[in-house]
């Protein structure tokens, strides 16, 4: 960063940054990481793409990143200071404890979540944690939700896409949506690359990772949720989804339209009714952040479309610690009042922060 | 139609409407793709699902679309004068004749062309059409462009996305750019279902369609083309991208931030550094259309992102024959001159239609 950059950041905006999508990773949890890497066994196209980059490139960007993902303490503390971000909702790293069998994910997960409470803890004021949990085994998925909110304090639920090629509009996977119902947990549904259905001509191109397939995968499984009656049957349930809404937002015309013609003319034996249009649902039941999209035109049209109390803030760290996109942000289009709302008061409301004095 | 609606439609709105992606089909075409569906040998889960659906289902909406698709005589002209189009930019369905073997597709393209030039001198005013032309035989592809605009008064060229699951960056398709770039023909690169590496869980939950695959599919194909360097090879090459840019245009920031990334790291062998950026290449080679998508919050972020030269109105006759969109699309919130260039000069400059007097 440089000092112009840095002058560039208001100190005092009139808002707090509360940053929504912000990675941490365990030490544990890339070990085993570079294991299935390294291993040869394990069929998943976009897990080897993605961290066989990370954990073998020589390149700035990935070893900055793999640095910055463990630490949860003073220089993550130095680079929020240094970028104007006040708060951090930090989550485990994607795929997170979603690519191993269950046993191991229930362990990886556990202990994620206690080193996680251990930071927020620590710095009350600075972090706030959501839990990871793994879908392999959704009963077991709830009662960790139940001991993230009771005993260690979390404030959401971290969910990074496909588990093994699996979504989560399966009825097995539906103690989690109970779960997070009863408890009232937001679930924060993050990218992951493409499953092994959809990645082929992305991985071909180069274009598996952030620039295009993790949005294909999540948009997708956000659809595949609504369009399974999930929020019919959990009507109270509230999904956050990343990158100004995986564009879902800009489509959302072109969604109803098509869904009501397909449920129509009876096209799928499994596209049932739904209480609601898709819309209704995107403004109703979901939250979207800017995370990896400081832009002005898109924000503002998710602002238009689902309501100024549907859009946060998110930066992306550290796979996206970019100071000037703060000030970016901060210039957004957007009237005072929309401004905090985006930055600090819907962080504070959907994830239960209180609010600084 | 209502009465009601008919009313809300503008006689003369200070603009023609010309509607830019409008499809047809031959009857001998719907033959062939009937038996493709009937034989199950055709091993293409996509076309399946579109047309096994639209060659039999009882709906109203597949009976209208099939029998409307056939018809480029005094049937169609009403539904024009109905919903208050002046002219109609007219291209072979898809996915065209991409699903045949070389030879039948070179013989169904020919006569489809033939057919469609004979339409277009009947009603010079009211038709433009475009070449259909097979990719799986680029060189023969080629002298049908030269003909199609030489001999039958065409004005471009449709392509509907993969062709037997290959994408057009391959170079092994770039005769096709070398012939569009040196005759001066805009390529439409229209939507197909996902190909086989790409449709798995789309086509499990439905969304395969318009609703969403289409999207994925064709966003990513003119990706693809972006990154290989197609631009780079033929500067003056001009791409069309239907429903609102397939997304592209909101994804412009991330597009652009990311493809970087991945080439200043060198993740991907395949990905090279390019003369300009993808967001640069949306704007000086790719024109978007409106099909699909009267969303005034789109398209007017196309335009802000784009420029208003950028992009041009489409209704999708008969797909989307629904005469309440083109009032919603009058009424998009745009000054008098851009709302000209997005229903009329725009096309008469791209597809060169002699302006009307």
């Amino acid at each position: 960063m440089t000092e112009t950059t840095a002058t560039r950041i208001a100190a005092d905006p009139g808002y707090l940054r509360i940053a929504t999508e912000e990675a941490f990773a365990t030490a544990d949890m890339l070990e085993r990481y570079r294991a299935l890497v390294a291993g040869g066994k394990f069929d998943d196209p976009g897990f080897h793409s993605l961290w066989g980059f990370y954990l073998s490139s020589p390149s700035e960007r990935a070893r900055l990143i793999i640095d910055r993902l463990q630490n949860l303490g003073e220089v993550r503390l130095q680079d929020m200071a240094a970028s104007g971000i006040h708060h951090q909702v930090l989550s485990l790293t994607s795929p997170g404890v979603q690519v191993f069998d269950a046993a191991t994910a229930r362990a990886v997960a556990s202990a994620a979540n206690d080193e996680l409470a251990e930071a927020v803890r620590r710095h009350p004021d600075r972090y706030t944690g959501l839990v990871a949990v793994p879908p392999q085994d959704p009963a077991w998925a709830a009662k960790e939700m139940e001991r993230g909110v009771h005993q260690l304090g979390l404030k959401g639920v971290i969910i990074n896409s496909h588990t093994h090629g699996e979504y989560l509009d399966a009825p097995k996977f539906w103690d989690i949506f109970a779960a997070a119902e009863a408890l009232d947990l937001p679930i924060y549904l993050h990218p992951n690359t493409p499953s092994r259905g959809l990645i082929g001509p992305l991985l071909e191109a180069g274009l598996d990772g952030a620039i295009y397939g993790f949005g294909v995968e999540t948009g997708m499984h956000l659809l595949r949720i609504i369009v399974a009656g999930v929020f019919d049957r959990f009507p109270k349930l509230q999904i956050i989804v990343g990158h100004a809404g995986e564009a879902l937002p800009f489509w959302l015309y072109r969604l109803d339209y098509m869904h009501a013609a397909s449920v129509k003319s009876q096209r799928y034996a499994n596209m049932k009714p739904l209480e609601r249009t898709i819309s209704e649902y995107m403004r109703e039941n979901v939250y979207v952040t800017s995370s990896g999209m400081p832009s002005a035109p898109a924000i503002t049209l998710c602002q238009a479309v689902l309501g100024v109390d549907r859009v946060m803030y998110a930066m992306d760290y550290p796979y996206q610690f970019v100071p000037e996109e703060v000030a970016m942000s901060d210039a957004f289009p957007m009237s005072a009042q929309d401004k905090k709302a985006f930055f600090q008061t819907n962080a504070e409301r959907v994830f239960k922060i209180q609010p600084a004095s």
